[in-house]
């Protein structure tokens, strides 16, 4: 993408309600625009980088074999009555009236209605195990929305329900999403801790939350400091393997890692004094177990072994999914603006042009444009006819975690400079040198294959 | 994927309530579940296919040089009540209020919402022509909701939105999105037919509908029969070339079609008489030109090249995705079900293991799977222990365009049949060349290029 083509408002300052960094950055970066209270519209390039987080989460859950589907945003009341959750839900469930006098509601969660589709078209036993997933927009309605995407209104979720006939197929079912959760986030660069949690409105036995340390968290955690030593790197697995998947759960799960809701004194007084630790976390996701409480609520059974009907055994399982933005923001940024991982980058590359209209420096960058794409890799190049500092510090606050500098100086030479957000280190090179080494940066992360379309 | 890992409620009967023949076979092949009136769940099939035409509308949005953005369901009524709609749109607006009172909307179009993002970000004449397009879920609380997903309530669609500083580059605009479009439809297998309409609440003076002819369809349209001839084909264009875009706009609307809201009799009758045509016509996309309506209304200006504020022309675009797989199967489809063109199709081909449980016959449905799958394409093997009448009778509903059977004395032979879902018409041949046909009948479609992921 051409700048000059693009729509990328970034801003000056930050606007005085955002109070958190990841919320002043995603609207400093021109990221997103409020249009309501917690209610937000997803300027081009946050846009970009919701997809490529919603394409992790897809490619994730279908290696899990999980089955992609979409449920409407605006539900029936009637199915809620039948649960029992709607006159629980209190006042977050924003309650609407059509214009024939039907009660509908904006879905908060899924459970009723994935229940009913369930209990519609599945009779037999043999038709397990299933698990359902979908990413769709969500509301809740709270009272005090803030902290941008962290805290909206209207969000955007992945929730996914599994069926099992028992209670231990639905076990497997929870650890097989625990890890394919823990690939999940580290594809997006982030260390997202599993810690025992309470099951809230959605009622059931065994939960885990997925937390990402930051100071801005919601929660307060606890945890002993051996948990973030593990990592699930790009260790082979087979979903179907129960032992696999268990062990996976008992390796991460093992060592003592709670939130203040679910917090044990003793338990964490018993981790040696040294690996103790307290912080702040970020909620991303979180998987439950709930047994037969909605299939005997709404009479989701199936024909078992025996021949007898039998309530089925679920579980529903949510990650954050607008939410992730900011919290890999709060995770992933310094002063001059955010760093974005590898894996969840609106663009690939950032070419910076620091002469814009000189001919040399004009070729080189449209060659050099053309090169990432014919990597299959996106570039945004800053074509603009600016000074060189504004289009750094573009190109620091929007994050782009590497930039190719042309100029005519070092074309001159044969070179650009190659520049490391993170590190902010940067090494002149030719320029066919510096797209290899990003071709090589990408594929590290399964990127870039071929042109891209 | 494996169909008896997939979930693929087909159905035997067609409910009651559906009168026309997409929205029964979308419900007979387990695409669709109603949730309530004219709301929808996507099961996994249909989800499928909404994917692959949203990416269709996408690519081309993209290749036309226009924004991807999201802007949300859920707007405040404060920017409606700014350009006077608010009471003008009436009881097919679904309002809503929040626990604290506040007035919002589930929304309709996004007319207000983009013009007030212009209006807070740009302010030169220098950053237009803009084109910023989403695709989101509406809301129109239809009073007779039906036909499925062709009248439902909540509905899928891309709206594009143009802002110009003169009336000259708005035509371009408009212009530019009449030939997206064209290729559009074309990539989905269907013929659109531009016709001049009418622009009902949304205001404007320059539109354009596409119709697909279709029996069902809910407009009456009268027609040159010439105009069924054009076709876009794979001809290169420059969307920054004006002439070229008006070129392409002059050859598809110089010949008269029109919907009975626009119908001149008197024109009709200046037509050769054997090529006068009446019609029925689904609609799939319109295009407007509307000047200043909002943003006079709304106060977006910008600063003209002369210093002086000046109010932008705008246009809006829109492609009614969700209502495409309506329109496709209306427009492609037989006695046995669906007929999927190859653009659009949930799965490339369809694999049918004749025995079940036969050693020979389940390698080579396993080799054939994996070829598939080499080639960045994805077949539905049904693997199912089931009779072939009953596996023929699944894929033939589901609409597949190419179907491999396999069984064990085509195998004797070393052949595999190859049918066109289509035509009905079967050939044997080794599976090594089923592989290769398929691979060039979707490269042709420019499909599938390397291994899928």
């Amino acid at each position: 993408m051409r700048l000059s083509r693009y729509f990328l408002p970034v801003l000056k300052e930050s606007p005085r309600d955002a109070t958190i960094v990841s919320h002043q950055y995603m609207l400093r970066a021109g990221m997103i625009k409020q249009s309501s209270a917690g209610i937000y519209s997803w300027l081009p390039l946050g846009f970009k980088v919701l997809k490529r987080i919603e394409q992790i989460v897809h490619e994730e859950q279908e290696r899990a074999g999980h089955i992609a589907m979409l449920m409407p945003t605006i539900q029936s009341a009637d199915l809620w009555r039948e649960s029992g959750r709607y006159d629980d839900y209190g006042d977050e469930m924003l309650r609407i009236t059509d214009r024939n006098k039907n009660d509908l509601l904006y879905g908060p969660t899924n459970e009723e209605l994935i229940t009913d589709i369930f209990r519609s078209h599945v009779s037999s036993y043999k038709a397990l195990p299933l698990t359902l997933y979908h990413i769709q927009w969500k509301f809740r309605d709270e009272r005090r929305p803030r902290f941008g995407v962290m805290r909206g209104r209207e969000f955007y979720m992945k929730d996914g329900y599994t069926f099992d006939l028992t209670k231990e197929d639905a076990m497997h079912a929870y650890n097989r999403h625990l890890v394919s959760y823990l690939r999940t986030y580290e594809r997006m660069g982030l260390q997202a801790i599993p810690m025992r949690a309470d099951s809230g409105p959605i009622g059931g036995d065994d939960t885990h939350e997925f937390l990402v340390l930051a100071d801005t968290g919601e929660s307060e955690v606890f945890y002993d400091a051996a948990v973030t030593d593990l990592s699930f790197g790009d260790r082979d697995i087979d979903y179907d393997d129960v032992t696999q998947c268990a062990e996976v759960m008992e390796e991460f799960t093992a060592k003592y890692a709670r939130t203040d809701e679910t917090h044990d004194q003793a338990l964490f007084d018993a981790i040696p004094a040294d690996r103790q630790r307290t912080a702040r976390g970020i909620e991303v996701g979180q998987i439950f177990y709930f047994g037969t409480k909605y299939s005997d609520a709404m009479g989701a059974t199936v024909q078992g072994p025996d021949g007898k009907p039998t309530p089925v055994h679920m579980g529903s399982h949510g990650i954050g999914v607008s939410r992730l933005l900011g919290a890999i923001i709060e995770a992933s940024h310094d002063d001059k603006g955010i760093i974005w991982p590898e894996g969840v980058t609106p663009f690939h590359v950032g070419i910076v042009n620091l002469k814009q209209g000189d001919a040399d420096a004009d070729a080189a960058c449209q060659s050099l444009y053309a090169a990432v794409a014919a990597l299959g890799l996106e570039a945004l190049y800053d074509d603009r006819d600016e000074r060189a500092g504004s289009k750094f510090g573009t190109m620091d606050m929007i994050g782009l975690p590497w930039r190719i500098t042309v100029g005519p100086r070092g074309l001159k030479n044969g070179v650009v400079e190659l520049t490391s957000r993170k590190t902010g280190e940067s090494e002149e090179m030719p320029p066919e040198q510096a797209i290899a080494k990003i071709g090589e940066i990408y594929r590290a992360h399964g990127l870039g294959s071929g042109p891209s379309k």
